[in-house]
């Protein structure tokens, strides 16, 4: 792309280095961008210089977090004897949004993957370990992605976990809502009917 | 979507709000933003704040410019007395990535649309006009979406023009390099009969 405008293009350039943004459309953003108010793009390049330079981790949970502690962890009316065990933020943007758990995270920030040099050290194991000896925790709940590298990961906190007492529990795998049973994969297939449910708990959901 | 950050929420609403951006793209250039250094996000912020508050349209031809004039317009080797007549900067990019047209432009800022409330009054032909009379030009072409509003423009234009000496001219229309006869429109397929091209000239290129 040829640009008349050095500040253009180095607007653009900047868009098209963020994930899945190619030039032309760097080139849409840039030029939507240019039509707005002057105050509009200031508080957009604000906002975000702001949240990457205020927004913390965690201490407990590896959640982003506005403090030290995060508002779910803070949270008092949240069981924190329940932890749900994730790989990333996005899966607790993604279970906060059922609006069906009370209890707490720890996230990950990935899972074991040995073909991709990802061991337990490079994760937020070690402190769920230390979470579930000093907190009483009663419940780990692991919401991980059902593919070998997730299972691993269960498997390998599981075996850390075992001197304690707690409850290990995993999401359900079955036939997700509206999918098409004669497409279901044989695995996803055979776990659903190992773990059916009746129908009257099915029922009060 | 429910977010355990204020800070986390806010950026994503900010990226939200760009054209063809969901929520869930959003989130994903923030947590990618997240992980970059602080510094390479204040480099983002800032380079899109400095094209929007220092970003000129040229007064010859319209485009965007760094300055006064744009670098298109006060560029000796390009020729002056010919102008491209053209919707939006998009269209300028487009034709300036050729790498075969010498000329200059002229930025409509879009085409005559009475549906959607477009007149003359609101583009910036009475410059073009203005241009055609002040400055010695020679030739003008239209490269203009081929559309009935494209088309309307073209004839708007041409017949303020009409006391001038000029050129003229629009790109050709016809099938697209590439493109599949038996799947081109008659009026396309009618066209490029019409303006069909001696096979030397069309080699040559």
């Amino acid at each position: 792309m040829e640009f008349s405008s050095a500040l253009l293009e180095n607007a653009v350039n900047e868009f098209a280095r963020l994930p899945g943004i190619g030039k032309k459309t760097a080139l849409r953003l840039v030029l939507h961008l240019i039509r707005q108010e002057p105050s509009m793009v200031q508080g957009f390049g604000e906002t975000i210089l702001k949240m990457r330079q205020e927004i913390k981790f965690c201490k407990k949970c590896c959640n982003v977090s506005d403090g030290e502690i995060c508002s779910i962890c803070a949270n008092p009316s949240r069981k924190q004897e329940m932890i749900c065990v994730v790989e990333n933020i996005r899966d607790v943007i993604a279970i906060e949004s059922t609006q069906q758990y009370n209890g707490v995270y720890h996230v990950l920030g990935g899972i074991i993957s040995p073909l991709d040099g990802v061991g337990p050290d490079e994760l937020n194991i070690e402190s769920l370990i230390e979470r579930a000896r000093v907190d009483e925790i009663k419940e780990l709940i692991f919401a991980l992605n059902p593919t070998i590298q997730g299972d691993t990961t269960i498997y390998y906190i599981q075996k850390r976990l075992q001197p304690h007492t707690l409850n290990i529990t995993t999401i359900a795998r079955g036939i997700a809502f509206g999918g098409e049973l004669e497409y279901a994969d044989e695995m996803t297939l055979a776990r659903s009917l190992q773990n059916r449910v009746p129908v009257e708990r099915f029922v009060a959901y």
